[in-house]
């Protein structure tokens, strides 16, 4: 596949109405008017009280290499027969414009910009398809690893789910929101070496089958590797497996540095106390107990409230599939165009359902702090003229019941939108890996710890500015008299 | 990231725990000894009666290319700290063995192998967490899209998933799975371009906000494009969509083809009711009705049941992320490894489970065809030694209630595995997937309807033969033996 095309880019990853809409707007003239698109969700995922945003590398990557190649623009011509003159437009396309991003680690909620893109309509569509298609999955999956994080606490978790994600690009990227999310390591080797994060792994009952033994197993794998983690459930965890870990252990004593023991297998609850107990008698209460075995953060905190003894967490497919909602469903809305005269003009899609209209305009985002106690009151987001940070008091009001609304006063207005791409060109240096991590954990920090437990969170304010609700009142009116006029023309 | 590497692979795309028993055989001088791994998973997802294997194309180009790069070397070197003398040995392997793989396309069920692996133990460790990864994600997208069209039947179905993906790969190969299912169009050009299927799509809501009017956008689009569907809920469905499509259509008669409609949003039963009478009224009976809104197997039929008027169903997340049941469980199992004296020996998995204990030894895999209907029997697992064919009369057993059993008489007994790549090369030319979608389609003629329904359909069997069922049995009881001594040693 791949391998039939050399230059093969991601300049075709998008959907194919967006190729439409850029001829259109090219054939128009219309192509290079300046356009603002926002990308955001609507609704948080898992029930959770916030969200994790990952996906920025990725998307600068994309942005930095958007080119079609040969090969893309003979597949056009010749399959999907768009014409000459629209092919050579296409030919020297790029990203051109700019983008306003948070930063990768920052916790984020429904309603609120991600992104702001700021670039051509026709480079806008081009790109729509793929930052969604990354956004959506990284930021899912650092909640989830968020939320796993949440319920363990102070454990260490490892993500194991490589052969159960979703293709290989969901295993790496995926590994690497898990540790934007809190995860201390990753099964995936090619992972650690993309991210500089920690690969780990100690061996796997094809060993202990390939050997027929687990005392043959155990001693051939501590000639090579210092550091041991047995596998004891091939045979029988509490009968074979536990003793013949300890029997080694205490043979080979300081020749090998005994971490633990895994299990993956049977009620954990029981063999891990059990476990726990042998460990113990046998003199190695340091022994870590590592377990994994199809675990999310429900049989997490079920397998802690019956006293299972467990200090290293392996989560596999219900964190790199983010099994029980494995789509967050973040969109990308024009909240503004050029108009005729070259000034910016807002639009709005309407729908029936409330929460689906769009907010027009340019916009920021602020997360507000309270200068007394050091957390934050809720986002706010207003026109892009507004600065709150200049204003004594400001009143935040509910989106949707906007009978709910609050003063605020002695705060801090952080702006949340970093400016990433400058006319195309990337300015800002994706910080490693494990500093994101870090910068997602204090973060959190911020935030009341109503907003961050697992079960039935509070929800966190995310508001509109005066001048930002009556805006949209303005462009919701106007459609109105447009259908209106429609109906009655 | 990866742009930080031009030489990046994905040999490193494994578990760490594969790369350490690499480390323990090689030290220990039995790296080279020839392994048999069978890939098979044990439940079929979403309840359904069947499952459509998709995959080995990917699983091909990855055994094709697979080698441990400068870079790679250098990760685990440097990072990891592996000793020279097995990087040494690491930069010489390659994939040489031997692969069996079923069809792309083929129906399978729970506990068959899917692929037998038979190479050293070192390299069929290394490949075990790729295989996976590919197989599993790609078996469960062409299944969950066969359910889709056993529902849908004959209407065409669209795979409108990018945006919800789980990262790249998933977006490209899951569209390509979903056309081996049974799906007729995707919108992914990219996925349209590697695999030669169709790509499809036309105009989203930001054409219209772009233009601040349908009556403008759909005349822009339809100046450049010939085939019109014009998508109709931005502002309001029927009030302006649909009044507005049919009065461009009219306005511009032959000079356009006006396939029909899109609606994204709402009461899609009510909506396509009024929509496809108000074409009908406007004389556009031909006109197709396309709809995509969160759909799945489920909202279909009950769309169905309410004479909701669809022609053509773009199916977006619940498709490429497989959202009731994101991952399918497949594993990977040493049944068979060379002895002392070069001779082939059995292994065996046990478990508390009785479905995880493992089937040992090397096997074939056949589908029995009833010679009179046509239908398929079951599928009848054998050791490799057997041949079904050339018996009158085969005794078919349910391998975990075996007192459920059946004898079956004139049948053709078809081999399910095809060797496709023999001592490292690859000897099979995979299908164009268009092929791959028919060969899917035919194949499940060969079964009942009752296997195919999508609620509660009924069990197609897979037993084993009185052989492998009693080559079980001993296996078991070893392990039984070794236990009790290890205890009374």
């Amino acid at each position: 596949m791949s391998t039939n095309y050399t230059d093969d880019s991601l300049a075709l990853h998008t959907d194919l109405y967006q190729i439409n809409m850029m001829e259109t707007y090219w054939a128009e003239g219309i192509h290079n008017k300046k356009a603002i698109f926002e990308l955001y969700f609507r609704k948080l995922p898992f029930g959770n009280g916030y969200a994790i945003f990952a996906g920025l590398e990725r998307v600068l990557d994309y942005l930095r290499d958007l080119k079609f190649t040969d090969s893309d623009i003979a597949y056009l011509k010749n399959e999907l027969h768009y014409k000459e003159d629209f092919l050579e437009y296409l030919k020297d396309v790029r990203f051109t414009g700019d983008l306003y991003s948070m930063k990768e680690g920052e916790a984020v909620f429904g309603n609120e910009p991600i992104m702001r893109v700021e670039t051509t309509l026709a480079e806008a569509q081009l790109i729509e398809t793929a930052l969604l298609n990354i956004v959506n999955y990284q930021t899912l999956i650092a909640t989830k690893a968020s939320r796993i994080k949440q319920v363990v606490k102070d454990e260490m978790v490892m993500e194991f789910g490589s052969r159960r994600a979703h293709e290989m690009d969901a295993a790496v990227w995926g590994a690497r929101a898990a540790v934007i999310g809190g995860v201390e390591a990753t099964s995936n080797v090619r992972a650690g070496k993309l991210f500089g994060i920690q690969a780990s792994g100690t061996h796997a009952h094809s060993l202990v089958q390939a050997y027929k033994s687990e005392y043959k197993a155990f001693h051939s794998y501590a000639k090579r590797h210092r550091d041991c983690v047995f596998l004891v459930d091939t045979y029988n965890t509490l009968k074979i497996g536990v003793p013949t870990a300890i029997k080694v252990a205490k043979e080979l004593g300081d020749k090998i540095n005994f971490i633990g023991i895994r299990l993956d297998s049977g009620d954990i609850a029981f063999l891990s106390k059990e476990a726990r107990r042998m460990l113990d008698e046998a003199g190695f209460e340091d022994a870590k107990i590592v377990v994994s075995n199809d675990l999310d953060e429900y049989t997490i905190l079920n397998l802690k409230a019956q006293g299972a003894q467990v200090d290293i967490w392996g989560i596999g497919t219900k964190l790199i599939t983010a099994y029980d909602q494995p789509a967050l469903g973040a969109v990308y809305k024009l909240v503004a165009i050029e108009g005729e005269n070259g000034e910016m003009v807002d639009t709005i899609k309407i729908s029936s359902n409330a929460e689906k209209v769009t907010t027009p305009g340019r916009k920021k985002l602020y997360r507000i702090i309270d200068k007394e106690n050091g957390k934050a009151e809720g986002d706010y987001i207003t026109m892009y003229d507004e600065d709150p940070n200049a204003e004594k008091r400001i009143k935040m009001f509910h989106p949707v019941h906007t009978f709910i609304s609050k003063f605020v006063t002695n705060f801090e207005a952080r702006n949340l939108h970093e400016k990433v791409v400058d006319h195309g060109q990337v300015i800002y240096d994706v910080p490693p890996t494990l500093e994101i991590r870090q910068y997602a954990k204090d973060n959190l920090d911020l935030l009341w710890d109503e907003y961050k437990r697992s079960l039935n969170p509070e929800e966190y304010p995310v508001d509109l500015s005066q001048k930002c609700w009556d805006n949209k009142m303005k462009n919701i009116q106007e459609v109105q008299e447009m259908v209106s006029d429609f109906i009655h023309e």
